[in-house]
């Protein structure tokens, strides 16, 4: 189940420290002017290298195998890869022994019989979300005039980012934190209910992203605490423009022209520096664990980009079968 | 787009004062006892009647159409209908010259080129998560020893649940809600990494259902004010039992078998019944619009049982597909 | 797995003998005209009553249960359902001791597990294709100004049908035959290499049809015999008109715009008057069995019109994935 | 459209004169053995080489990026490629103004809005199938115990294969063939009735296959000319065991536990060597066309193990299927 999509379908592949990763888009309409350069942008978005981010330098560069020649897809799947270069694999059995608390170290063992591979975290690594971004730079093209920005705006339970991140590294520890997603000028009455909605597809791909752990749109849980006559958002004009928008430009699972707007919230990464008491499995007993290799303190400064793509990649696909359905 | 599932697949249809609304389930295996009164229980429990619920009576009783013989699933699609039988159709044309804030008037107008059935809200209507209910209690069954049970544990920002509605209602207005799902005993190392995590796939079709506007696992939202010291959950013992459950029984997008834990909100009722100024269509200005017809003052009340039954055929639909795999 | 389409999707439900038969057309636009007669030219087609064809009597009227309103369609999945009323069920339990040669009687217990509706062959006798034909008048609709004509060209290895047919009565036994299916004016470049090619979609299909057991492409098994200068359908115009049609339409897996036509054969119907020597499962030795019950002595006779509705639901589901990549 | 399969999935990318060619296998069980050795049996087989085949000379040594630790399958999607080199690029332009009779040049122009990559046919060559043999090394092993051998039984009309070749080569023309595929020891019950019956399954992707016109199950297009009392298989004992096999093995869809057959049909190279009168579409009229290049004289010499790998492929998604929905 590594791939999303109905018509325009991304897949992904590799991990943290094999040979590659990468990804395959398919549906991917013909003509689009794609050349490596093209993905850096993004890439170096989700690069680390900041304050609070881990300390693992790859080039990222994107090898481009298929469906792009003389620098323009041809219809075909386009693949694009990129080398692990810069891995250096701790000693993978210890997590056997004492799987890491928050890690995908014990439910891996159990759902692969053992036979995971767990350097670096192996295939539930971020890394995997290179692919992730890849395919949203071409998604983003297909999005049309939609501007997707998203951008971290607390983190650690604060609004001031470089003071929690600063905080958080003195005491040897991790955050999370919320990333806004807004979407201007998106298309209008894409989503299919009853079971395709817009905010089905888009928590979909967003819960795939490693450490996601809630999604809200528009007012969200706030509107809990809402009446139905603060909630609505009434009609301004004929386009459907709406004075407020608690419904965060969805009715019904489909989008009403008005801005898009959802949060989501990044748990602390789980690699803290901070000693655990946790279980032994060989041993049978507890023991304390202290997680030693590269790591970031505050992996949400690394996803908003992550963010994007994801929701680019949804959006062309419900894009792609709301035009086949109705024509337009 | 109006099916959910990848083996264990899921499909509605319907609208509010169309003839019947309906489901199939298909990949249903054979030997499970079903007869109408085993799903009485929870369309009891989805039904209207209490305070703060819509005065529409129906009697909600399943048609089997297919898939049983001598009160055993056969193997192939089992299809249930239940005829609408209270309608009050309201003017529709209403509907469409002024939408109703909130509502999915306005998109389903334009997603649909004006062809959409708008009696009752039709597809877009509460009323078609029957069928998905009644999927629930067949769902319930694959999915083993596991008790999903959701409760309504916030009512318009109140625990206060029967004051709170009690208070929409003085004030002719409508209040939303949060519920919370736990899954005892849940099946372990469910859920397919990348793209078909447990969130993924729960998120996806919780998000179906009318008014849901947000979901969160575990410590959810407040994951973002944790230290990755205090949000890891340490195992405990050797079956990977965890101290703490932050995680809310996943980790890496695969259950750990711990208790599952998420929250969703329900936004309140769009018909509510006080005065809103919104767009006339047709007269191209502002107006004051009352919304008449039956509805319910606090929809959330009748959902914890339609929240279960998204996340049991979500979890059967992760079983199938983790067993045709694994063969376990 | 009762599904087919990616975009237009056509899940079918039902047995011989039980409540009800029908079909859920998902992905279906909006604004096309639909009422109840308009399915009975092709329901028709499909009925037994001529020479050769059971003498069980179903009205077949269909009732709409969803997905219409105003004689027009919604955007809401269109649902069709039937009643059974001439069932005279057999002894099935006879069928689990001898299970009767040619049939799905051993196979369905075996899969099923004992569980599976046998009374008239259940979810696997070609009742189920009434869905079929139904949801094919509205794919012929979507499929434009292609016209879908199949005929059966032979019969029991003659051309002369009414003959072959006469004498397989008159000798108590059934015959199969051989179906021929052309597209005049077909939609062009539809088909989706690698793995969704026009002649992959459409055998998918068509192989769904109880008794099918064989197609070929233009000139199919004949091709083998060719060499590639002959088999070569050379161009004339700039349409991509070929002076040969060797390919029956289909280039690459993508249609090319000249008549698309195959070939498809229908075994003979499995149950003969003739006594047949085969096991007694109870009784653990060979037996004589002699197939009561009232059955086609040519079930392809009434093939055709299955035959184009299911080439009209693939044509419809590729014209609905080309549209949404290419926007055209 | 470029993957195949319900939960065993594969994806194929790349084109002749790309990068590099490849496919990922997702849903593959963990702890599969498999080094780059494993797959050079099965691809040596595909390769040229023979009288009649192509002079293009590729290594075809897959390079794995994912999926393998330590010599055993992890459980992540596992991705094969492998380097174009042998590239002799002709003048692509020329088949855009005179398209090869019988190649997909015409309807890929068309199709892809004159964007394809034609180097060598592209992503329409039969090199793509390199990564189809790849993941059908993989699905043997899941297949279990069944035996799928398949073999080229007539070419060009003659089942004096050597002859008919050396003929062909000597008129500078092409032929087809006819490949037959017997699966022994074939899992029992799998195939999923209605619409992803194993004919279904098998015939979807076997049209897949580049220059594939035809597939016949069991009796297949004979059946048309027998009686039922002749076609039907008589069981002979209590295994389902059956006395003649001309169901193919396949009753209803589901295998029955005797041997599966079926035939399909190769279409002889459209690349012949003889002159071809064909339109000229730059110049507006008719021309006479040579082809130039490396090409086989009878590509169905190289198709048997290209037949096992797509069987293989259905087969093990059949398994994963059935597994998952039954608990078998």
């Amino acid at each position: 189940m590594n791939s999303y999509g109905v018509v325009f379908r991304v897949s992904l592949f590799g991990e943290s420290h094999g040979t590659a990763i990468g990804v395959i888009i398919d549906g991917c309409p013909p003509g689009i002017a794609l050349k490596p350069d093209d993905f850096m942008a993004d890439l170096k978005r989700r690069q680390s290298g900041s304050r609070g981010t881990t300390k693992r330098k790859e080039a990222d560069l994107p090898e481009m195998l298929s469906g792009v020649f003389n620098g323009l897809t041809t219809g075909a799947p386009v693949t694009l890869i990129t080398r692990n270069s810069d891995k250096i694999s701790s000693d993978y059995d210890e997590f056997k022994q004492v799987p890491r608390p928050g890690h995908a170290d014990f439910v891996s063992q159990v759902k692969y019989s053992g036979f995971s591979d767990m350097r670096g975290s192996g295939h539930f690594s971020g890394r995997i979300t290179w692919g992730l971004v890849a395919a949203g730079v071409i998604a983003k093209k297909i999005a049309g005039s939609a501007e997707i920005s998203a951008k971290l705006i607390s983190a650690g339970g604060s609004d001031d980012i470089e003071k929690a991140v600063n905080e958080a590294i003195a005491s040897n520890d991790t955050i999370g934190g919320i990333i806004e997603c807004r979407i201007i000028n998106p298309p209008l009455a894409i989503g299919e209910p009853f079971f395709y909605s817009f905010e089905s597809a888009v928590s979909h791909i967003i819960f795939s992203i490693p450490a996601i752990k809630g999604i809200e749109f528009g007012a969200g849980f706030a509107a809990a605490k809402m009446r139905g006559s603060q909630h609505n958002d009434p009609f301004i004009n004929s386009d459907g423009k709406t004075a407020t928008n608690n419904a965060g430009g969805i009715n019904g699972g489909i989008t009403n022209g008005n801005e898009i707007l959802f949060r989501t919230v990044v748990k602390p990464t789980s690699s803290t520096g901070v000693d655990q008491t946790t279980f032994d499995f060989k041993k049978g007993k507890m023991t304390t664990l202290k997680v030693k290799g590269r790591h970031d303190t505050c992996i949400a400064l690394r996803m908003p980009v992550i963010v994007e793509a994801a929701t680019a990649i949804a959006m062309a696909d419900l894009i792609m079968i709301d035009r086949g359905i109705h024509n337009r």
